[in-house]
């Protein structure tokens, strides 16, 4: 294993530090319990929003706290959920009077940290939504997931709704924005080359030279199959068409088309991706309105992408072009 | 090699492609002879911004083109210059009338090409300036290259140039601008694992499991020196003192610091780069006034970084907080 860190167990640790240090402007690191929240705290009066999950997906989560977006996110150890301990204080630091809404990926763990730190809000009087993002169309049930696995729709979650929250739409409306986000969302991912857990120091899982695993979960989990090596155009369909078939996206409908890095995967080809996918979809007479492209949400250093479709309408359209402005994602701010 | 590309002949087509699709708005995509230019077209009496080198580094630079920065950018085959026949129409249809800058990387094919080019266009009436970009600090001298090599500072320069053409400045102000950034920056580079070019299907050099090679090119050129596995910090330190020396940064100067990711390395670890690099300059009593963290230069999927320092002044500063739109980089607008 050659990373570049020092102590395999303080990676999480001295990456949020450097993260702190580089964004001083956006963000507010907590060392212990560790959790990020924006630099300035709670706006008062705003919905807050939360986040979080084992670490190792970045920018995923902490990268999305800012305006337009995230509140506070809540990084557990590598491929580890956080605890309610941690949740806990990034809810209440997140808390400006109007409530707070978790958006959870759908893995057993996250879910009940935190609904057991929901739970200890509510206690003290804070207003918790929970909203459950499970987008990945690749398997029901997994090696860590009930239900379909949570992957890169939440990050359009994130946006979507943090842009709610912003322009100032109560906890019932910026709830419901979520959920219709979580709704109308797909994902199929697929990996070239899996990734090295710090702490553990061997790779996640074997691939063969010329195999590749289709619908592999952003922890290494299993997917669909595994397959020979094929072009990227039919790599692409591979993941486009259960999407688009799951979603029941067609003719004259609109869509954000979301292609997403892996961590190891050259710019360059998920554009090659991205190409493919944006022909299929105008092949079913869908139009692309907006398009994200790059490393958002990621497995480390695996090798690979993942394909997004969000069915847009207007007021989700405004919304995804609404200002925001995180360590990872920023315009109009 | 696993890579996601169909024919490895076809990489730099397909990608800009699914770039051009991608980004509309932003960017058109000229095949043959390959290049990309604002959608817009030239801004008339605005000075215009042109760069390019060989593919393999992307973003850089097509994802630079837009408000704020590039005008256009000509991409050659990977890590291959583009050739005068491509740069010539790049030029014209960034030519608004007021002149073109060319931001060359000090590689001899750039350097001659782009060279050449600027006579042709100069014999039709085009002022063209050139200002080259040779920030690295490793090397003197290279496989590609007399002198040093251009690296990551090209990104920094083509930032703060473009804001400077952005706000009217004339050509003079514009080139002058450009060769204050150029004389200002300085960066260093490592890998932990090498790249692999599609068309030729193998690594381009060769490491142990246990060595690093510090002062890496962008190319995969031979660096410094090759060392044994190092913690994270101590090899930033092997980056950032030699910069720091050449630059000659010291006590009660403001700088930008940038940590770069080579393609291949999760942004986690850049973080922890980014950490010591910014900790080594506080010592030195040097105040880091701006970041940029992840891969903004790269070298297709290798694995490693590379540390930029940007001594400021209050008017780069001010022109790097400029409104910036492009597929890659984007703030205030």
């Amino acid at each position: 294993m050659k990373k570049l860190i020092n102590d395999p167990k303080a990676v999480v640790d001295e990456s949020l530090e450097g993260f702190g240090m580089a964004h001083p402007d956006l963000v507010s690191v907590h060392p212990d319990p560790l959790f990020v929240a924006r630099a300035g705290g709670a706006v008062p009066g705003k919905v807050g929003l939360v986040s979080g999950g084992g670490s190792g997906h970045e920018p995923l989560h902490a990268g999305y706290v800012g305006l337009g977006m995230l509140d506070a996110a809540v990084p557990g150890a590598v491929f580890t959920s956080p605890t309610p301990d941690a949740i806990v204080p990034a809810t209440q630091a997140a808390d400006g009077g109007a409530g707070v809404v978790h958006i959870v990926k759908n893995y057993t763990g996250d879910v009940l940290n935190f609904e057991t730190a929901g739970e200890l809000c509510a206690a003290e009087g804070i207003d918790v939504r929970t909203v459950l993002v499970n987008d990945d169309v690749a398997v029901e049930d997994s090696l860590y997931t009930a239900g379909r696995r949570g992957v890169a729709g939440t990050v359009l979650v994130e946006k979507i709704a943090g842009a709610a929250a912003e322009r100032g739409d109560s906890i019932d409306a910026v709830e419901a924005i979520a959920t219709r986000v979580a709704a109308n969302v797909r994902s199929m991912g697929l990996a070239l080359a899996p990734c090295t857990v710090p702490h553990a120091g061997r790779p996640s899982f074997e691939l063969a030279g010329d195999e590749i695993e289709i619908g592999i979960g952003i922890h290494g989990e299993p997917g669909r199959q595994r397959v020979g090596l094929e072009p990227a155009d039919a790599l692409t369909e591979a993941l486009l068409s259960p999407i688009a078939e799951d979603l029941g996206v067609g003719e004259g409908e609109q869509v954000l088309l979301f292609v997403n890095g892996m961590g190891g995967t050259p710019l360059a080809e998920l554009y090659i991706v991205y190409r493919r996918a944006a022909q299929l979809l105008a092949e079913r007479g869908v139009a692309v309105r907006r398009s994200l492209v790059g490393n958002y949400i990621t497995s480390l250093d695996m090798q690979g992408c993942s394909v997004t479709v969000l069915r847009l309408d207007d007021e989700l359209l405004e919304l995804w072009d609404a200002p925001v402005h995180t360590p990872a994602l920023r315009w109009g701010a």
